[in-house]
């Protein structure tokens, strides 16, 4: 057996696995490939692998030998069921403190049960959210790991180089325990759903009310893309709507309108649900999705389902109309990235993970599909505030979503009137007028429910008193019939 | 041993427990009562159940001695392992096709697990939803049950003598297999949630927009229960906002505005979510309750973020503003409902339940807290029509809908101008416009997905030709960089 040598072994030679090795081989590390099928591992070192510090792996006891202690080895497979083969198959070449990194897209349930089975046998398991698309993996992608911490001096130095570098820092930081990085990438991924739904709104508005052509809108975009909302989202919207088919039109306008949401959106919005959360933005853009594909049922009611005329802006009108726009999606923004933070600061209380808020938006400013100059800004308002509760009470967010409330609410307002849907634009406005009201409706829903289930309620301090103290559960009689009974085991 | 004479068996002598009991009784049935805190028996024996025919057990054994074959035995307790426990309990002294049901609020995936099991072992078990509170289940509570549809023929009789009657109909029937009762059930608390924020919606923009006392506020929820929002919620509403404390002050007004949310509402968002229907308007009612429960994080933000000056409505521009109130909740309600029935079509193909929905509307139309004229105007349709494909396509919730739009836009269109949070209102908009959308913007959203991870994309029909054809995936490489492999296993 010759001496091993390899820094990093990777299993899974799918795009996003080679790019990652080509990526660390740049770098300087000399990284060990392997897959399940063994020809593409040949065909891989004698052409995209030739001449780099790459070296083939022919079975996993091969790939195993060959590398350095502890080892480190990445899974970039399809989450689920093979994640758990490929550890039971690499387990028995396996040392006390090698470290298995798994880089899929793993609900953080599963991770967290790696995490502990793994932890039993002597293994660091890692769960590192990987976000960049190919583009990403090949030239720096944005790396959430998360797990064994114990693993991250070992890994650092390969992550931090590999990933993607914004203002000159790595996008990539130790997040926390267990699956803490792939609950972090799920909810990156959430809220990618929001930004993208906030995108087609934009869009649809521009294009239904506004009378844009795609290139017009391409243009918007693209200005838009040099301000507050330069991101990456915008940038290839602005190029997606100037790519014209051979027949010289825009290709967008060809595409089916039916998107899937079978994926980590959803996950992001069940946990909102779970935890309590009132995450709205990503729950309707989730939901959003699931309308779109409904298309056959939309089509026979748009026959008969109607709303108002749509009155077309005028050209005078219309540069008011786009500001007022930029000024919805970029408090929708605003709403979706805070109510993104509130889950994760619930999660870290509910599963009692130590995260680190600066560097999870950190990790999201560069690499990943939401990175943007805006999470600079939050970036910065958590290092200014590592317990900040909210991002609505930093100066920097407060003060922009109050210059943009008024185009916001003008947007939502046009919308309504004109029969376009706005799901993502509204709900945030609902949950910014919710969250800033310090009086919610709910007392009377809380009356309703001891009405007619004898569920309770709790007193406003300030009508507190002897016979009813704070915190008390209170049942009123409403009816004057029935019994003081409060019901402790029903819900009917 | 004497010889068995009860009809029914009943495990559980909470409120609701006893209400039933008391409710079989009184329609000619000898019922057997247990609790597992025996002297609880004794007590409602010598009491409530005093004269009537009901008779105690003081153990399991006896219970089942008591009653005629088949058993049938209801459980009412705590939904989850009390469930479980109390099955296992039973069974040594149940024979082949006697009858288990569970009249508790658990969730539909149980009640599939346990008809498995109980199934093997010969036993038919029913999961019932039942739904009315204390007062419903005294004197008729809807009842929706599934499960072993052998079972149905024993306790078709009992069930609808002590369901509600609507219109001279018991509000129960047979929903369908396994879990289908449960289920149904836990869609009609999700509807129940929906229902309650929409009344909280309108009620707190006729306080803070409209300038209305409780006392008036009362009159017009007063008014509306004469038409089409007849309505038990809109009944007690009615009285909740009369009803004074000691010191000639609306109670209401001193309830603490925060809400729970960890049940049934939960379960239908999160159902809602697996089965990728949008269910847009129960979603956004369990993030409200949400939102509610962060009372102190409201209060800090009251104090920083700002909203609109709200101009409350003139006294002459009063009606208008009512009526345009009462379109935005009728409008509202009919698209939660239509989504709800979305819902459970689509669980009736996934869990392949044979589902009757004239049954489900009518089940729902009395007895229940949901109950409502409403849903008389539901059956009809489903009778007219059972395999209508949506609420909206039929010919009287179309025109309710085309004469409402004009006044739940003007409503929403205030709300959002006067800094009201109306999340359902707004929702159920957004979904009819989205609903009715030939079109939507999800073409630009899987241009997106194909540019940044080449999740491919279909053509429009209308665009197909040789090279792509419908149905085909197809990918472009958008930025003339990167391969034409499409992604399989990332979503990165």
């Amino acid at each position: 057996m010759s001496e091993a040598k390899g820094d990093f072994g990777l299993i899974g030679l799918a795009v996003m696995g080679q790019n990652l090795i080509l990526n660390a081989a740049d770098h300087g590390f000399t990284v060990v490939a392997y897959n399940r099928t063994v020809s593409k591992v040949d065909h891989f070192l004698e052409n995209e692998a030739k001449g780099k510090s790459i070296i083939g792996a022919h079975s996993i006891e091969d790939l195993c030998s060959k590398l350095k202690r502890p080892r480190r080895i990445m899974l970039l497979v399809k989450a689920g069921n093979p994640v758990d083969q490929f550890i039971d198959q690499l387990l028995p070449y396996l040392e006390k403190d090698d470290i298995i990194i798994d880089g899929g897209n793993s609900h953080f349930p599963d991770t967290n049960r790696r995490y502990d089975e793994l932890k039993k046998k002597g293994i660091l398991f890692v769960g590192s959210g990987v976000s960049g698309g190919e583009e990403g993996a090949r030239y720096g992608p944005s790396l959430m790991p998360g797990g064994a911490k114990e693993a991250w001096p070992h890994i650092k130095d390969i992550f931090q180089s590999i990933s993607a570098k914004a203002d000159n820092e790595p996008c990539c930081d130790w997040v926390g325990d267990a699956g803490a990085g792939h609950y972090v990438k799920m909810v990156h991924n959430g809220i990618e759903y929001g930004d993208m739904q906030l995108i087609c709104e934009a869009y649809d508005l521009m294009k239904r009310v506004g009378g844009l052509t795609d290139k017009e809108i391409s243009d918007v975009f693209a200005d838009w893309n040099t301000g507050v909302l330069d991101s990456f989202l915008i940038e290839i919207t602005r190029d997606i709507l100037a790519y014209n088919d051979t027949d010289g039109t825009p290709i967008v306008e060809k595409i089916l309108d039916t998107a899937g949401q079978k994926g980590t959106g959803k996950w992001t919005a069940i946990n909102a649900l779970d935890l309590g959360m009132p995450v709205t933005l990503i729950g309707e853009a989730v939901f959003a999705r699931c309308l779109s594909a409904l298309k056959s049922e939309r089509e026979r009611a748009s026959e008969i389902l109607n709303g108002p005329e749509i009155e077309k802006i005028s050209t005078a009108e219309r540069p008011q109309f786009i500001e007022n726009l930029k000024q919805a999606l970029y408090a929708s923004k605003i709403i979706s990235y805070a109510q993104g933070f509130m889950l994760i600061r619930e999660a870290a209380k509910e599963y009692g993970w130590e995260l680190n808020f600066p560097s999870i938006a950190l990790m999201w400013r560069g690499g990943c599909i939401i990175r943007s100059v805006f999470l600079g800004e939050i970036t910065s308002a958590y290092r200014q505030n590592p317990d900040l509760e909210n991002l609505l009470f930093h100066s920097f967010f407060q003060d922009a979503i109050h210059k943009a409330q008024s185009g916001w609410r003008k947007t939502v307002a046009t919308a309504v009137g004109s029969g376009i849907p706005t799901p993502a634009f509204s709900t945030a406005l609902s949950f910014y007028d919710g969250y800033r009201s310090k009086k919610l409706p709910a007392n009377l829903l809380q009356a309703q429910r001891d009405y007619f289930g004898a569920h309770t309620f709790q007193i406003l301090p300030e009508f507190a008193d002897e016979n009813r103290k704070v915190g008390d559960y209170i049942h009123v009689n409403w009816t004057g019939k029935g019994g003081n009974v409060s019901a402790s085991t029903y819900d009917a």
